[in-house]
């Protein structure tokens, strides 16, 4: 049950070497997510041997170029390397204007279906689900409209007392029904309680992803307990000035918002060009939280 | 006189590790053009500890995204650095809709103004000119409107003899107008011939950028002479094909433009990924023009 992040890059805008914007590959389930696409991004997932072509859901949390710019390359290498399976969009409407623009243009008709999910900024809105688990966006407080995701896997099955249920030689094709929690009834009408025949199973594990945004509150309820939280950390508290007028958040606020949604882990990223030690983000929001972590390019993380 | 150019990138679009899409800075007469601009393109700018705020001209060949995907960073990065002035691009005219819809959406005011100068493609124009240089875009034969450009030095100002201009008393103030080639007459009316008061200025340099394009001798009265042709050389002669079909140039098509155009030196970008050697594409130009060279991603070619 692999539950695998990659921070394929988790820097701010400003270009530089070894340093890139924002984009991360999700495994949860069994399915493959792409979180925002900034410029370069297929290449960094060749980098880590994560094949593409196994994505196929895309969220974009907003339309800042370096959370996007890598979407149409990796859009067109889709199509160049004949994909044939519908790919999902989740993102700002207007990128549907950008990509048709651009595709027009370049005289590219893809040859895969591109479903587009225009995601909404007033309320928190389920945009995924199946029968593994469930995404939803977050309005955020930025520049543009902004949403953060919430990846919320749903209850695993429960694991079999296997020494139970050979003792009470139940059949196997009632095994699949007691994984559910259901109680087993034999032929003669005896109940045998399914806390007798089962363990509890795997716990749920969840993830939010939250950036660009503003110090905001209004996100908790919606990242309320998640295992792990990515929150932006652009600037330093001795610019939280800078921060509040471009509408990022400070080390401090990111771990403030932790705390109050009492998350378990805190992942910082979206660092600013202007700090040559990023361990002073740490710093600053240990004194908050102290479960907190600095992302970097190339980072696997894997929540058990 | 610095005429420099390096390749940023000399690939087809399929993304490879180390193998970035076509890109190439030219430093001609102190003029810094930025030819084509694939994706990742600003980091191999700062890669190669090129100064790109120096660049003041943009040359798009056409809207195929591995020729132009990385504008939209670059044109970005330079305003989040606070460029003030102008910049310039020469490309197809939708790319003018691609970025208007694409700033448009994300929100972004460039700090410095755009100047679009649409390309046309029914037969060649200058594009460009100035006291020291001139810029001639050529229409080649592709899948989508598409052109090369021609980079042509003018006449270099004539060398001072230092020693006639001493020997015969001339004023300082005169040397400009000899270097012209101007003859000088002195204030009795004495008249010296140019030839006796300078040698000859350095020969003039030229550069043809030809990418994509299937076999098109139409370019060769554009191109004649030209001390440099990068030509795109996509397939090798087995699949000259697949080259027709797909409007891209074998190596040996490009090497018959090269003998056909009397360049002085040619080489080769834009290999398929399907080929494993360079060195084939060489070879097989080298059996008709023997001054053939492979671009490579980082290369720095200095035209003496």
């Amino acid at each position: 049950m692999a539950y695998t992040l990659t921070i394929l890059g988790c820097h701010s805008a400003t270009p530089r070497l070894g340093a890139n914007p924002t984009a991360q590959h999700l495994v949860m389930r069994e399915r493959h997510f792409l979180i925002d696409c900034g410029e370069g991004t297929q290449i960094e997932l060749k980098r880590h041997n994560i094949k593409a072509q196994r994505i196929d859901h895309i969220l974009i949390s907003h339309l800042h170029g370096d959370h996007f710019f890598g979407l149409l390359g990796l859009l067109s290498s889709f199509h160049l390397l004949d994909r044939g399976k519908p790919l999902h969009i989740y993102a700002p409407d207007g990128l549907r204007d950008i990509l048709r623009t651009t595709f027009r243009h370049s005289n590219t008709w893809l040859s895969y279906p591109l479903e587009y999910h225009p995601l909404r900024f007033d309320e928190p809105e389920l945009i995924y689900e199946d029968e593994k688990l469930s995404i939803t966006s977050v309005p955020l407080k930025h520049s543009v409209p902004a949403c953060g995701f919430v990846f919320r896997e749903k209850k695993h099955p429960r694991k079999l007392n296997v020494e139970a249920v050979h003792q009470l030689q139940i059949p196997v094709y009632a095994y699949h029904r007691i994984k559910q929690g259901f109680d087993w009834v034999s032929d003669d009408g005896h109940l045998v309680s399914n806390e007798l025949l089962t363990y509890d199973g795997a716990q749920s594990r969840s993830y939010a992803f939250c950036s660009d945004t503003a110090f905001c509150p209004a996100i908790i309820p919606a990242i309320q307990g998640v295992d792990l939280l990515y929150h932006e950390a652009t600037f330093l508290q001795s610019d939280a000035l800078l921060a509040s007028k471009t509408q990022h958040s400070t080390a401090v606020e990111a771990a403030r918002i932790a705390q109050e949604a009492e998350v378990k882990q805190l992942l910082l990223g979206h660092f600013s060009a202007r700090y040559p030690d990023a361990q002073l983000f740490k710093e600053e929001a240990k004194n908050i939280f102290s479960q907190v972590q600095l992302a970097r390019d190339g980072q696997v993380i894997e929540i058990k």
